[in-house]
């Protein structure tokens, strides 16, 4: 295959890092920005290095940060946790507007096959904030996945004997979906969570 | 709609200029940056301005090239010239092993409705090659759409007084694809069956 010139074979693969960029997906950005004015450029360039240097985790939380502690953390009832695996969980359950407890990321879910124990992830820190902030309530709010069940699972053993209450986010068939096309087990357990009406 | 933190946000935007980058594709690689060694940050920041800053067009061809000339022009048939319309189309041409000829870029193709008018393409420069390197042949690789067949038709118009040969790649190429994207079987079999116009 015919390489272009270093500097956009070295753009070329910059770009092919990011995640789900093939190598024409990448050379189509590498051209736009070749094609771009310098100083759209340069503040590109320059935002990537200021948010890698300024973004770090909270204090508390561990979500995403400039700050020591997080605004979640500032503003949110403290006595509420939900534990996410990764950040960006986080945003999507902010939109939930009700919701006005604080959350605890883990960064990363049990998976021993890739050997992932306990100690690899923010459980200690979990187990701190439980005694320290007087949490009654913790929600696992970790993905429907086999690692995301046995992480909400091995939580709660841990906490249930700390007499809080942890609970799981339900289960079932999301809004807008055809019953027709939905899988077996989220069937089984939405039918299994029904409520009264 | 709930926000990230303003490093994070300024991030998500420039990645959201990128071409077919929507806000989620965008969240994905400004996470992907965030959690990347600091290292590999400043290194892709700086493969960024580095292109930004090195690459230009080839004062020939009009190619992009980090030198005065560029490879293509330098070792390249001079007398026979294809027109293409970007820098991108000269790659995929270039992959059809047996052309050995060089190229010439219009950046563009006429467009009325846009306001793209001769003027506004690099067809002088062509009309300068013509005579300085004595082209016999030049050869219309524009894409096979209503801009590409009328920018090939008015360039042919323009150089057969002058007596150069001029062809138009064959249509083997599919009608609205995208020359970037094609196979070069198909690219090979359509230099092959180039027609005079």
């Amino acid at each position: 295959m015919k390489n272009f010139i270093l500097p956009i074979e070295k753009l070329v693969a910059s770009f092919s890092r990011l995640p789900g960029v093939g190598r024409k997906t990448a050379v189509r950005y590498a051209y736009y920005i070749i094609n771009s004015k310098e100083a759209d450029v340069r503040a590109f360039a320059q935002s990537m290095v200021e948010a890698k240097e300024t973004v770090h985790y909270c204090r508390i939380c561990g979500n995403f940060t400039d700050k020591d502690v997080c605004d979640v953390c500032k503003r949110g009832d403290k006595s509420v946790v939900c534990v996410v695996a990764e950040p960006k969980d986080i945003l999507a359950l902010e939109k939930v507007s009700d919701y006005v407890g604080t959350f605890h990321v883990l960064h990363g879910l049990l998976n021993p096959l890739d050997n992932v124990t306990p100690k690899d992830i923010r459980i200690k820190e979990l187990l701190e904030r439980i005694s320290v902030d007087g949490v009654h309530e913790v929600i696992m709010a970790t993905n429907p996945t086999v690692e995301g069940e046995a992480t909400a699972i091995y939580i709660g053993n841990l906490l249930k004997p700390l007499g809080v209450k942890v609970t799981r986010i339900a289960q079932g068939v999301s809004l807008g979906t055809d019953i027709e096309f939905v899988d077996e087990v989220t069937l089984t357990r939405a039918l299994e969570d029904r409520r009264e009406i």
